[in-house]
């Protein structure tokens, strides 16, 4: 889809298109395991990881919609809000890795936030431009 | 994923697992559409277009949202919300269908849309309770 | 500020701007609330409010956003999507009205989303088009 | 409303409360001034005025989002995403300030681009934790 972009013809920046992939699904993953955190017995225990979930999924989906209005002149600014999502979703997988053997949900958002953490430092330093 | 949460255990309605990814995909390719309209010479022709594009992305992430957050008790707003989605998608396939022949981009958001469409009345015929 | 849109010009739908408005401030009491109930020592009775007032935050957010990006020709989708809004305040409302005599936020966030209820209500009885 | 979260009582970062309203109120007149610049002769020239102000809307609602949100242990977050903010706005508030003559519409978005972003760099200062 990417590639029909006028501005874009033939030169995808591939790295930014998964960064974008990886958000939406990081995204959902983060929504499904607030609800399922909520769901829990013991969810006196589980207030940070929900916390944490819905910031990291409202950053994604951010991040993915910027990166997807790729305008060229403010990469500066896509570039800083794929490192807030790089923090957003290192912040939510050390909270989720707490709860691990307790519960599949945390384990499988922790992966999915790991991931999502790699490709959008990946794309990140695709950008080059130095901050202003 | 959905099948870990405490509520759901091995009942998983297919149906709205469906939604959410087509929801979440249709939402990225809007954000894609509506930018490329606004890179081509012709974006005169093409405001209602990305007018439509921002609309169906924010009610998809929504709806998709909303679905991922099942709580058994309010089933009748997320039927409201994917009804609410089928026509966001509609119209925004109607506007993207004019431009089909000029703009790739308008082709495969169309499509995306009308699939998401489809996708979510089924889910929504899935959802029994008459509104209140 | 809507009066300097070009489509708009010196006929601001006033009722339209007030659910703007209050659409915003709900959402803003909505995310609020649900990280008060989270905070609360007895957050297992407190679920079902938090699912609520994510969902009306989410459902209020973009309901303003297409209230501001009022583009002519598609206000039925405007008025579907303020009639959502309703539906969704009304949820939140009824189940924080059930949590007022113990938390403060309940009560203070209950009165906002009947008011948003209300004004939205309003709002979409001024959009005169059927439905299509 | 903040005063009555559990977490808080008595203690509210009033600087925290002001970047929450600025923030739903920025993201507001981006959305109209996006829509306003759509509804434009001139819209060719606005389109990056265009894409910034969307850029600039959905990091405001996140930001005011994962303020209202404030757990205790994740501020290092939350102030991250103030900085975001700070840069969206001082982004969008460049490129509007470029058509204040032609543009009402832009002269108050740069307005209330440069109000919160002032706004949001103070609330960030009174976060003290270093990044980890």
């Amino acid at each position: 889809m990417i590639s029909t972009h006028p501005d874009v013809r033939g030169s995808v920046n591939e790295s930014l298109v998964r960064a974008i992939e990886a958000a939406y699904g990081c995204a959902a993953v983060c929504h499904i395991c607030a609800d399922a955190c909520l769901a829990e017995d013991m969810v006196k225990d589980l207030t940070q990881c929900i916390r944490l979930n819905l910031d990291c999924a409202d950053i994604c989906l951010v991040t993915a919609g910027l990166a997807a209005r790729r305008a060229g002149s403010h990469e500066a600014l896509i570039k800083r809000m794929l490192e807030t999502c790089v923090e957003a979703c290192a912040d939510c997988a050390v909270e989720c890795e707490k709860h691990v053997d307790l519960h599949e949900h945390c384990r499988i958002c922790a992966e999915e936030c790991r991931r999502c953490e790699q490709v959008c430092r990946e794309a990140a330093s695709t950008i080059s431009p130095p901050r202003h």
